[in-house]
């Protein structure tokens, strides 16, 4: 593929998330009760005010990854909406009654009470991302050791439902999590399962047959990221060759074009009722991985896959009228949820593809160049 | 309408009926561990052998109103096939270790060890209602005792959240649930809504917006029934001008046809993925209700709103192929999910539509024919 073409990706990318961060800064800062709206109908209008902590963390560590590492959004706009959303979080995400004092709420009311409470971790995850991010633009000490603090207790969490096994440091966390996202490649490498046991087996019935390759996709680019981080030549070919690849022989809708949301293994129909439909979260994951592959391998059938997703995804998620993207399609395209932002579509898969595939494509680009 | 043509609706009610319920005892019967499997595929293939507790009492309160109220069913196996799901949930469904000896669980293994459980009630209600038919079927004194204390327990459960009334008899209780339901009629009469606060008063943002045409008209004719019981004519008109005529006006889908799953108040866009899909039971819970209105009031209207909605569903949703009914379609009608049975569609809302409609028709027949 010519250079020409992967500038005009880099190019649409840039221009896209321009208009993405555009989107999100007239639209969801709330300027008086702090933090920010996430329900955002397709025209930048607020259906609900709830407060989702999840999206709140992910908007507040988007903005600072922004400003720290794009010199065009090193601005104080970004840096102000960035420190509000994160003292919106300490003021009101976590529940102290609820027995730990860094357990967090999942969805807040507008001005900051709790009113629903999830029993996994992920609020929490995306409240370390947040204050981890903040802290390095800010140099703010305090919040470092707070983001460090949860980030303990996370492992914490996770340390108990591990059989006494002992977790010193963040690396050794790193490891673990490779070696439990490894597990779900199942079937003798055939397949990656959504859901395995705790002892890394397939689990019975359609709850083990599930394949979901949204997940697969982002875990591959985890996963390749890790590997070359620590040199691991085989861990970088399994992330390719299988947690890109097979996502993609069975989950590329031959007929409509997208990536289906959920499969059976067998070929059953999933008993989810959107398994067939097209989301935009997959497709941005799909982006990343195959790029990111392809700046690393050099395999032109890599960045044939990221053309074959990229035309689908701009073509049909982006929204020319309003800005940003439409998040949910059915399985032949058509937009079935026409609001830009959601209960779980914030800040966050959008502005961070069209941001990694920017640096990736900076960086394929300035080697050819050079 | 003539005569001839509620007499073919009756022949297509009783075929149908005849077919569901071979469908059920050729497929659903455990004959090794007992109970039901309710993961069917759209053949009869069994795709998981997780067995759900809802449905698990629902198969046993149909087979056993159908063996109790219709000649044709009074057999010997449907019997056998009531008793034997009556035997198994007797067995597992309740998990005595959760603080209570009449919680029960959502969902067993196929050999009946508990995997998960609610917070809500419905295992239990659906426990009751299997139980207490089958002891009316059987005449077993200890099981109707066991029906009335899980009764009294759920009751207690209901009146713990009812902030110190008193209930005494299920009549009361049945007038506390009407008063419940007729708070879900909100903005002067002219919506129905999913959720309401437990005053009464409209809950903000979606939650509170959210309508579901399928729970309104199965309101409404629960709450005609009551009406007619209790000789209640206001009751009656609300349950037939407000709770069957809304959910038709908002839901019913001008384009496609059929009744959308999920709509929003003010014209949002629902935030539930599945909200434009066509579901099996809302026009289950249609077809019945718009013929006991129609039994009632002779009104010709909706004698016609039934009409439309049983074009629909048998072209829809029966499969003339295998037997059963699909239970999800696309918006544009397109059978989206395939299986016949799954976690939450078993032996419950067609049988009972089509059981309910045979009978109201005979009714209608029976009085134009003396």
């Amino acid at each position: 593929m010519s250079v020409e073409k992967l500038q005009r990706y880099r190019e649409q990318m840039r221009t896209e998330l321009d208009k993405v961060v555009d989107f999100w800064q007239k639209y969801s800062h709330d300027t008086q009760y702090g933090g920010f709206f996430t329900c955002i109908g397709k025209d930048g209008k607020i259906y609900d005010e709830l407060k989702y902590v999840w999206l709140q963390g992910r908007q507040v560590w988007m903005y600072c990854r922004l400003y720290r590492t794009m010199e065009r959004f090193n601005k104080p706009e970004i840096l102000e909406a960035a420190k509000s959303g994160g003292a919106f979080l300490r003021r009101f995400a976590r529940i102290p009654n609820s027995g730990s004092p860094w357990k967090c709420a999942f969805c807040l009311t507008r001005d900051g009470k709790a009113l629903k409470v999830q029993r996994t971790i992920f609020s929490e995850c995306f409240y370390v991302m947040a204050m981890d991010e903040l802290a390095r633009v800010t140099g703010d000490k305090d919040m470092q050791a707070e983001a460090a603090q949860m980030m303990d207790q996370l492992v914490h969490w996770l340390t108990e439902a591990r059989s006494g096994e002992e977790v010193d440091k963040y690396r050794e966390v790193g490891g673990w999590c490779v070696k439990q996202i490894l597990q779900h490649l199942q079937r003798g490498g055939t397949a990656i399962l959504e859901s395995v046991s705790s002892e890394g087996k397939e689990l019975p019935g359609c709850e083990g047959r599930l394949q979901n390759p949204g997940h697969a996709l982002e875990a591959g680019w985890f996963l390749l990221q890790y590997g070359l981080e620590n040199g691991d030549q085989e861990l970088q070919r399994t992330a390719v060759d299988k947690f890109m690849e097979i996502p993609f022989l069975t989950g590329w809708d031959k007929e409509h074009g997208g990536l289906l949301y959920f499969l059976d293994v067998d070929g059953y129909c999933p008993t989810q009722l959107e398994w067939s439909m097209k989301l935009w979260w997959p497709h941005c994951e799909a982006l990343i991985a195959y790029l990111m592959a392809y700046s690393h391998t050099k395999e032109p059938a890599l960045l044939d896959r990221f053309s074959q997703v990229y035309d689908y995804t701009f073509s049909h998620f982006s929204d020319a009228e309003n800005g940003e993207w439409f998040g949910y399609l059915t399985q032949q395209g058509k937009v079935t949820l026409d609001f830009k932002g959601g209960p779980f579509k914030g800040f966050f898969h959008v502005p961070r593809c069209l941001y990694m595939c920017e640096k990736i494509l900076d960086s394929i680009l300035n080697k050819q160049e050079t």
